[in-house]
């Protein structure tokens, strides 16, 4: 397409971050216009789609049949990512998809060859590369200050109190949806390397009530990469202090550190010392990077660019985390290798 | 007008500034569009306009006149600014402008009557007030926290090496154009006080060869407010760092900060310590402020909000202003009261 | 004398800061040995003297004349200064004096005359030049990096809440007492050029019923420097969030700021943001700058080093202290020159 | 003994650290006095010695002997420990000892049966425990606004580039010598838990060369806690930007983190973006700390306060270490239950 053109998209999962994204494409990407919100409730397609000027639609299959739409975006729950992306592909729709590509495997390969075969862009919402200072230290690593890393960390905690529904959780979700954030900001941060050993811990230690059945939220992972470097995954559901989002790079030239959950720069001094405010939601915290990176999908729909983060990155996330599910089900060190399609 | 109408504005002025202005209304607010842009530079108004698919003037009349035009956003050298204001007020159209509101109180003082006639808002441009930290900063003011001000301070030093022209610079620009803004904040971070004296010093201490011809590069400006509290606002042409814009609010419940240059919270740790990079330009540094002061004029339009900072703000820090050039020319403390209009 | 024996100092004036001197003395300098404590009243020399293995003494006679007296220090009240100083000079003794040097100017230069005439150390305490940041300021001002000085500040704000006793505090206490500290830092961060003019401004902003009787407790001071560097000095009694001591210098080359009050590198992450504690006072906040300008003393006694900061230091320091409070009294910009004594 | 007494100390292990030890406790602690320092390098004994006021002695049992030794502080090599301890305790002396303990588990436990024989003060060198930051996160536990301990992490990194023999230097010395400390400081930042099972990374990733015999220059150790917390452990032989050593515990309250190698509160700001420096040794960074850990033993021996760290700190950290270096050999998780003595 001409990249004069808006691209026109539809958005597909009206929930909290599909609401989100649905806003941030309307209002503040002038190269795209939102053209329908789809969700099966219609009430949450309708009062979204009216609120931003697009139609809803309660059937994705309507823009996947629409001329008129160029590419979707899907904010629907993963376990429907697989079946979405593989119909829009054949479709010829461009897909942004919000992490994780999918939850299984096979799943997220057939999404990778829909995409290949029908020569539509494919990008995973790994929003940290295009947070300020995730970016800002990856260029010290691609200018050579970083060296040959040796030592990593990425780490994700979500603002507390936790009041998630452990029954309503799957399982897995603590390694599928919040450290699959942490596997791909290591290989962002260790670029032309690949994992290839993982060593995963977890436990319920917000909610210990819900161990026996199963229910992890806090986790520790570690990987070791193919270049000899170590690193280490942390997540926690529940950070009193706000959501925490960090990443660290060492090599032997030097550090890169990255990841405050500073509201501004201003500090406050006063009887209790000097104190400054943090985010409490991911949607304030990475505002900018999640704009950043349906700026860039919007390029890469045009062929300006190319779509980073891939598919491929997306399928890469995926095999460590369920290379750490492995390791956390059988209490061993697991090697990428092992994971079964 | 209802508020689900984007404001149809036309930029006049389209330099530097006005460049950047025009393209954030146009790419970054959807609650605006950016109908027109004016410039007798005809080639510049209309690379300016084609880009950002706005039709290009060579003559503000065009644009008063344009009944499907609402507001004026004013990006011309200051000399122009009461001409256009007044004549905008007289069409109908709300102003926002960008500061110094004028150079001459007089001209200030009739720009603020013609809006008021007219019922037009008249915003100016100090974008501080729309920077995360110093809106923070106001807030614990606000809440208490600071107490009653005592102590304050604001600086801006443009970002070096100077290249401007001091033959081609109008010898209080410092003042007019760079510590109008420290005036300003000054104001907004002691609200409800007034400037009551003015103590300035200025020299050309980055281009002493100009000193002769009376050209200021660097100064330092003390203020009275009328609830006690001192003030010091400062400016430098050039500071190797970059743009650096902070400010500070003592009182005597405590004190807040704001103002960091810092690009990103990436930190890089190398042999030489560790380092973190600057912002070099008043549209890095302060571009998301510019884009929320923009939103804040299209609701104060809309009337869902009042103008702020309104003209008699951009009256005030004007007479501050003055009075500080009087000081200098008279190497004394000058009262606000003795500022002529 | 040879470099290997403690140097024998007698402290005179047992108040608060004398008893952390003659702790900091006895107890963390191995180059000296406290040998007596002298103080008219007895009860306080007895009890600070037989904690730290000294005598005590009731007059400073007795040490004068002691030859096994090597050096004394001075920690009595401004005003009994000039007299200990002349005299100790005359009996051979060396001396550190804490800031001021005397609170006249006639007096400081009888101090130097004597210490030049005896050949004897004079070392004031402007004990920030030995904090590790300001020293470190100074360093980065010397290796050329922050090129020529253009704008200065130091600031001084004690820990709040204020208790002093405005009837028993002179009405020069703020100049002769807390901004004489920031008059030598200025001095300190742009070595080679000396202030030639001063606009003071002051008022009881803290105790504003003791306005009236003259007292003042918020004072900031304008310097002007003999190449060209405008600055600021700044100074309040009452800081709620603890002791509060920055300077900064900005020059053509860059800028170097010093001065933080956080009493360790620990940053605690909570409900309400992220935190760390500041210091509540001078002997906390700057206990080894304290030891380390009695090391330089001890080295300056037993030649090894120059005494720095010299009793021409302290006169230096004191006129613009006093030419602050001729402006004050004058509400005029006050030339060094003009100073009498 | 009584309180007002210096406690007499001889140094046992002349070397980088055993002179800064001598010094440290010969110039910084009223409260000890040096008496002798052994070495069988009668060279270096006698040049420190003779800088110090103190005695050489080539052979530890002269000072062991001596009825006017009160205690030893002991920085020999590790293997000498075990012997030197046990005699010293046997001989009624006070010790403390440079970590770790010893490098046998079989021969700390003897140790501390020893020193609890005698009667003894057994005190280990964790220096991190004194320093100011690491202090005040513990504080920040203790008070409870950490909550429960659920993440914690401790990390150090050698200044670089590293210059050591990979040939001279025993195998598992980086998690002997260097992963001693961090597991010590994970234990103090968790109190009241003990380690339950360790998982070791490590490689030879610095100077792979020397991979093939078997040399570690980089480890990354997982712990668990019995309170269920997760902790890292992180060590590397060479860090360009100088001494790194940092802590971190995360839990249902809040977090702390402490641990920062700056050398002052000074920023430099120039074309370059703003930069503070680094500290390049342990005994720079933690001069303070280790001043700060014989101030506690000497309190320790005059029975004024217990001494901590203990022997059996000592040997918990130990036992740790050798459950790290089993699960490097047998590539698998190791419970603390199956470290051999």
């Amino acid at each position: 397409m001409t990249s004069r053109e808006p691209v026109r998209i539809a958005l597909v999962g009206a929930g909290r971050i599909g609401s989100h994204h649905a806003t941030a494409i309307a209002h503040e990407l002038h190269t795209a216009e939102l053209v329908a919100v789809v969700d099966p409730r219609v009430d949450a397609a309708t009062a979204l789609a009216t609120d931003l000027g697009a139609r809803p639609e309660a059937d994705a299959r309507a823009v996947l049949a629409d001329p008129e739409v160029d590419a979707i975006v899907v904010t629907t729950p993963a376990a429907l990512h697989r079946d979405l992306i593989v119909e829009a592909a054949k479709a010829g729709k461009h897909v942004f998809t919000e992490k994780p590509l999918t939850t299984e495997l096979a799943e997220a390969d057939e999404c990778v060859a829909a995409a290949a075969q029908a020569g539509v862009v494919l990008q995973v919402g790994f929003n940290r590369r295009f947070a300020p200072g995730f970016a800002a230290a990856r260029r010290v690593v691609d200018d050579g200050r970083v060296g040959t890393p040796q030592l990593l960390r990425s780490l994700t905690r979500d603002p507390g109190p936790y009041d998630g529904d452990p029954e309503r959780t799957p399982l897995w979700t603590i390694f599928l949806e919040t450290l699959i954030h942490d596997f791909d900001t290591l290989r962002f941060l260790n670029p032309g390397s690949e994992v290839t050993e993982v060593t995963a811990h977890a436990d319920a230690l917000i909610r210990p009530d819900a161990r026996q059945a199963g229910f992890l939220d806090t986790s520790i992972v570690h990987l070791r990469f193919d270049n000899g470097a170590f690193a280490t995954a942390e997540a926690s559901f529940s950070a009193t202090y706000g959501y925490d989002v960090r990443g660290e790079v060492f090599g032997d030239g030097g550090m890169a550190v990255a990841g405050s959950g500073r509201t501004s720069d201003m500090e406050y001094y006063g009887p209790d010392g000097v104190a400054y405010g943090t985010s409490r939601a991911d949607t304030d915290l990475l505002h900018s990077a999640y704009v950043a990176e349906f700026a860039a999908f919007v390029e890469a729909v045009r062929g300006e660019a190319p779509a980073i983060p891939t598919g491929e990155d997306g399928v890469k996330a995926l095999e460590i985390a369920r290379a750490a599910i492995l390791s956390v089900q059988q209490s061993r060190t697991v090697s990428l290798g092992e994971v079964a399609r």
